[in-house]
């Protein structure tokens, strides 16, 4: 197996498991966010502004994590470094 | 076994294997928000357009994370830069 | 082992473990809706139109999850693009 | 090991397998469901209708998870498409 | 090890670990159902034909997801499409 | 090693994981359902028959899904088809 | 390693496992139904027959799946049907 | 490695684990037991003959299955069938 | 690598794992019980010699199983009747 | 395989992890802190000041744990010490 | 590698691993423990000689527990019967 | 493959690793500590600075765990000891 | 790879380990006590003297199951008896 | 691989993972007793000095067990007796 061959095995797998992993902790975390905002409003319906911008800016604190992994799951697969090295190595 | 072989292989086994464990978070997430939403509107049936609205932002914010997965995905499976390059590389 | 035999193994595993590993997360969240959806309409079954509309709401957003998986699951199956590619080759 | 002594037994692991941790899900979240439907009976048993027939309803889009893995087993098993390719080529 | 060998192993272990695991979710999910069932008789007994019959109706459908999972172990057993292709080809 | 001696230590594993594994969730849901049941009885004296004979059919269904690894078990040990062929061809 | 030899150490240790991890679950149940026991009888000394009946049915009946791991486990390491044939194949 | 040593290896790692993981659950479940007594005898004073025979039949209960593991345990040990017919074998 | 050294290293890790993993369940155990007898004379000071007297048999048995773990440890160490016959084999 | 590829491939595997475990804890954190705020709102809306502020610290402290992890993960994938060594090395 | 370095090696990792894994149970069972007698003297300040005793020999039981695994440590690091007959052997 | 690029390995994994698995447990603890802040203040909001107070220097306290690893993952970057050793070796 | 180096290897990850895993159970087992302690205070501060003496000799135990994992890592890397006699034997 | 290579590699992850396991507990409980602290405060605002002081005293107590890990992390990482002697062996 030649070098640009393990780099494109490894990136792809790296790319799926970073996603696929890293959506676990957001994901939940942003459905225990919109489950108490909906406790909330029905407990306080009159705070409903104050509870909706705090919720949604709680979502995107947690969705910027989720979004991490996208990021290094689209860098690893679009504009990888070490692939990029080594197709230039290759006259690529 | 060839450079082709391998990255189809590794393609296949990473696309299934990302939205197989990646939906795990989003679905479970969905399923506490929906929970959470059918409490509040039981509790608080008057607050339902407020409940209902802040529900759906929610399911959206969350689901984005599992299209993420299904994104990759497709991604690994159809438009594969790794696999793209070899087949380039082989005329074909 | 050609090509052909190791995209095959690798279909059919990933085509079970997608689905298998998949369907976990939807169903568990489809349950907890579902119990919440009684639990809601034992409490207030005057809101019952609104609670069931909301339920089913919710349901399909994470039944869309496990479509997800059912959908890489038959891909793989049955247009698997690795697979016909390989197919093309041996003049399939 | 020839191709279809290889394609033979991933066909079978995976059929076993995938409906061995397929139904754990759903079993689970449809004894979530009954286990909720029988609490919503004793607290309210005039609303006896609607919780039944949101029941079943949720029932069946659970059930519907099991099944996606059932259909996946029994293709695997009864028609694969790979070991109908194989037994195709050897003259079948 | 020829062939034969090889399906009858993995024919006995994928057998024995799909009821395995199978009947893990199954039996907990009736476990459930039915200690639910046994507080809402104890909290409610005018409704005891309502609450039977739901539970017969969930058990059922629980039930269900483990005959699946002993419906596969049974036909790997003893009708196995593979292990019955080879001993045909063999002359059986 | 020949198939017999393979078939064998298979058959041994398999028969011991089967009912190992297996009676995991069927013990667990009885100790659940029992428990629920006595709590039933110290609440609700008055409906002993009922919750009595709800917890033996509750019991029978549970235990079916124990009886069911255990005949796999047993089939394995005692009457497993593939060791049967086998003895057959060695003349046995 | 001669069949006799490798076929005593996987009876070996699936006689250990098997016992070894069968009794987690009844156990577990077991102690879970006591505690419920112990607790209705405080909390209705009058019921105690009763009680005491259905908790030693109940015990009955996980303890069975406890036995059923013992008789596994002594079948495996006593009379072990597979050890028998290759004894009597030397003649043993 | 002759038999002798194989057989002895495994004999020793399987009654080292068949106790080591068996008492696990017996244990667990006897401190539940006993704690639930406590709370009894703390609510109930006066039930507290009952209160501790029953205790004691349940602890009887769950101890014969870690006493199961132990009699395993021992007789890896000490009465090894397998181990004794090589010893035999060997003119022991 | 001879029987004995074999042997020793396996008898060195059995001893080490046996007693480490066994101490588990029994010191949780015996947490939970004297947690709970705590909490029970906190509740009903006038019964501490019932209290004290059943925590005591109570931690006796759950004790008993961490002694079993450790007399299993012992033997391995000591009186290891394996190793004594390869002992008494070599002239030792 | 030459250093350069090895380093390349264990560069992308662990960029990828670093941030796809990495998230996980500080996105569920984050949930729960912003969980709270909205219960802590809705119990308490004169507070909202107060709240919001601490809410925001808290984050932003949770958040840079997954800022450790990012910026290890660029720095293994942008501005590796070790890339550059061996790159150096070859002349780069 | 000769036996000396092989019993070495084994003895100084499971010297390790038996008080590292072991002292999981005994420290979480005396927080336990700890945690309830502090509840329990906030609860019942006048009970503080009965709960101080029965804590410290609650304390005592669990204690040894870990005791247990560090004196088993102990022997293998330092009078390690295995290692001393090879020592003697070798003419120590 | 020589030692400088085997150093160079484990670094970048341990590195990754380090920091990936060490901020799990502080970024959960900030969470709790900032939710049970934020609950703190909805229930006592005239013990604001106190609570502030304690908050700060609780969130300094357990940042400092997820400080160590960071330092741990920087000099296995950029002051590796171990590198620089073979480094100055090579005449680096 | 010669006695020394596996030895030394061995010894450092062994040392490590132990700690690391080791510390696990006390400090959470601490951290239950201590938060525990302070709702004590909180719910009756005139026993602050009793709490708190309490609390120290329970955190003595607690610490002391830490310290054996502390000593026996400080014995592995500092005054190894196995590391001794092998540099013993090379005229170390 | 010689030994210095070995032992380098070693000490690098073993400083990683001593750091990063062992502070998931120190953390933990720093989270819990903080939260508890707070929870503390809100409740018995007068109590404010005894709760801080026992606070910071149980705050240092668990902090010693993640200075412990972090401790042997830095003696592997820079003054590894092992390193030393093969250092001082090669004339270092």
């Amino acid at each position: 197996m030649d070098s640009l061959t393990l780099i494109a095995i490894c990136s792809i797998i790296t790319a799926g498991l970073t996603i696929g992993i890293g959506v676990l902790g957001p994901s939940l975390a942003e459905g225990k966010a919109v489950a108490s905002a909906l406790n909330a409003l029905a407990q306080q319906p009159d705070a409903s502004p104050t509870i909706t911008r705090t919720l949604f800016v709680g979502l995107a604190m947690i969705e910027s994590t989720a979004i991490y992994c996208f990021v290094v799951s689209m860098i690893v697969l679009f504009s990888n470094p070490f692939w990029n090295y080594f197709i230039a190595q290759n006259g690529g």
